[in-house]
């Protein structure tokens, strides 16, 4: 199994092998983030820029500092300062980095769509998805697979609940695209309100978090970030209406098999999507996903340039 | 011909010496850029400060690459999280970044002489003009001057219409101060209400592009940004009348000679100074301005951290 | 004696030994920035966050040369694009940096005790407080003490005038923790409205700068920045009326013994705090201060990290 491909968009159109072979890659940089000098001249001499129209902490922190472990040379460019203000088009912003010589744009953009289309009209510049509207999220699902790797040994045949905001979720757009792949059995449970129409195809939905959780063995139940503007919207009633039906807290938690684990993209509401007894608990593997982040990052980065170098 | 200036302020006080220096030392980087690892230790241990005063991406991304790529250290500093917004003078700012061990300041300022007067008030520190008001904006110009010596060979005696804001652009007046070094044919090109009081001493001036694009044989048409905020001064009615009466567009592009080069700074408004079929043509050379302005700043900052070193 | 902290909170639980220790180890830093490369690789493959909720240019950027001059990796956030906006806790923030293995966290945050706090919490992650409330700035205090340092040679004794808000200041509060250690004279001047209430403890308060200044032959007089918001909290009449009242002007140096040296944390108010002629003079030494600043956090980040680096 080789890499060939310059570009990440989403997990729908990889293969469960490229997948596994992103976790293994993924799997060796944990290695080198055990050590001492968590770093390695691998892409030195590599320009990657982080395009970033929408704000993010924490996805930008972790793509920064997987491209400085691995010796890139970094270049971060926000919404406000760019020149898109002045009405450049987005292809002609991409067009410029790539004369600046970057090697790779890292992009978040509100449009479900703009990464594929950057993808398509650059050759030889790689283009990685850092979150795409409604679209996509693929490093934040393959973050989430290494870690059920991590715990379960495979991810085939895995049981995981997804409870939230389905409908504009693209953390779980890309986990249920992803965990597919490996025949794994995916529930989603919202309100109907934040369920998409066509979900039945993908994934069995729930309503009713009791009746979700008592109706497999689930492994995994991972709990999505609630916007608050979603509540403006008219969504859902109240925050704390929310986590009274949705929340996982201690008796549910009881309710679930010893072996669950309970994870959350990140940053945790406490007291909405989680009880804080539950985010602080053993079984919470929260923290596990975003050193995991990382690794999955560098190995992302690491493959597209492999492919960039012989192009 | 050594370079013996610790300072760049613009291009009226350069010889076509010291401007044919920099070019050629910028030649030496492009072949660097070209290799595989695009970095040289040039300028290890060597910090050099960003320190904008006016927002800008594509000017700050340039230099920023620029000096990664020389391997120098960074800080990059934005007016609003300055604390020139708590009262300090722009010398105290910069006295500081010198007593933080900064060896060269890159700055742009909406005044123009900014730079100047720290140049003369700081000895031993390198001051780089990234643009100052509408005085000069010199290694814009000279990015502009390589790109024209790749296509033609040498400046010398080039024919050169300039269209558009004369009166307010910084980037005219360097390319008009350089061009002037090498006896080249400038024209200018503008509405009245756009162009400069005394500009018939160093340009010949036309108010109709159809009649300035007939009256010589250009070897290059640049078309510099407009500002939208001209059109609300009343400088010019509208963006689709500019377009009518000064865009290049592809019948007008039939009128200029078939070795006639497109150029803009950039970021182009599409449809405005050039019309998308343009902008895209084998004749724009934008993207190759763009690649070439990492080049000219590689070479600008190596020199004078060369004058420092020995200083 | 052998540095054994993995956190700096302040200089009130700091014996007078460790701070002698910062001191020396940032001397031999000091050499370091007198070469041509001003760089040692000392912390490669060490990551860096700096983490400031409020808004700092002169410390951020000290911090940020000191990490890149020993070679780390370095992340910044500010307030404004972080994740913090989103609800989520400090110490949920500074959890994942642990968990992107960051290994220091520089923090500034307007909240007296929060990088006590995440010192406690976090195991093997070091904390630096660049400035916390009204309660202490340890690393300019440190700076400060260095520059007396190099000046008389040691600093015991030193007989040492603060004069400003000493009431909102973290500045002064962490001075003279730190000079307490030494047995120096310590006096502070201002408004009675900008003395805090049990300042009788810890120092000689005087309301009257000229009375101040005939009470002792002071070695420093220490001017500190006056925040424009007090005024307008009514806690002192007007900028003139400050600087005619409390500023140091030529008239009130000459008071001073000639041995006497003027310090001030910066930004300067010129007119306010000093006079320009006195900020300007020889007697000031505000820019050694920026310069010590530099290695005294290169002196801190080396020690904490020799710390971890064993635990």
């Amino acid at each position: 199994m080789k890499w060939t491909k310059k570009d990440l968009i989403g997990l729908e159109n990889l293969t469960s092998d490229e997948i596994l072979l992103i976790l293994d890659t993924a799997q060796s940089f944990i290695s080198v983030l055990n050590r001492d000098i968590k770093k390695v001249p691998t892409l030195r001499g590599i320009t990657i820029a982080n395009l970033f129209f929408e704000p993010s902490t924490r996805t930008k922190a972790s793509f920064e500092l997987a491209e400085k472990r691995l010796s890139a040379d970094t270049l971060s460019i926000t919404v406000s300062a760019s020149s898109v203000v002045k009405g450049e088009t987005l292809l002609d912003t991409v067009k410029n980095l790539k004369s600046l010589l970057c090697d790779i744009v890292v992009i978040r953009h509100s449009y479900a769509g703009a990464p594929v289309l950057l993808a398509e009209a650059l050759e030889n510049m790689g283009i990685v998805n850092a979150g795409d509207g409604m679209h996509e999220h693929p490093t934040q699902a393959l973050l989430d697979m290494l870690t059920m790797k991590h715990i379960f040994g495979e991810i085939k045949g895995l049981n995981v609940l997804i409870v939230g905001d389905i409908k504009h979720s693209r953390v779980a757009r890309s986990n249920i695209w992803g965990l597919s792949k490996f025949k794994c059995n995916v529930g989603v449970c919202a309100p109907s309100s934040l369920l998409p129409r066509e979900i039945d195809r993908l994934a069995k939905s729930f309503t009713s978090l009791d009746e979700a959780i008592s109706s497999a063995k689930w492994d995994v139940v991972m709990a999505l970030r609630i916007q608050k503007e979603r509540q403006e919207d008219g969504l859902f009633p109240s925050l704390r209406e929310y986590h009274r039906v949705y929340g996982i807290n201690v008796n549910r938690l009881k309710q679930l098999p010893k072996k669950t684990i309970i994870m959350h993209p990140g940053p945790v509401n406490r007291g909405v999507e989680l009880s804080p007894e539950v985010a602080d608990s053993s079984r919470a593997v929260i923290l596990n996903q975003v050193t995991n982040g990382v690794a999955v990052r560098m190995a992302v980065l690491y493959l597209i340039s492999s492919v960039l170098r012989k192009g």
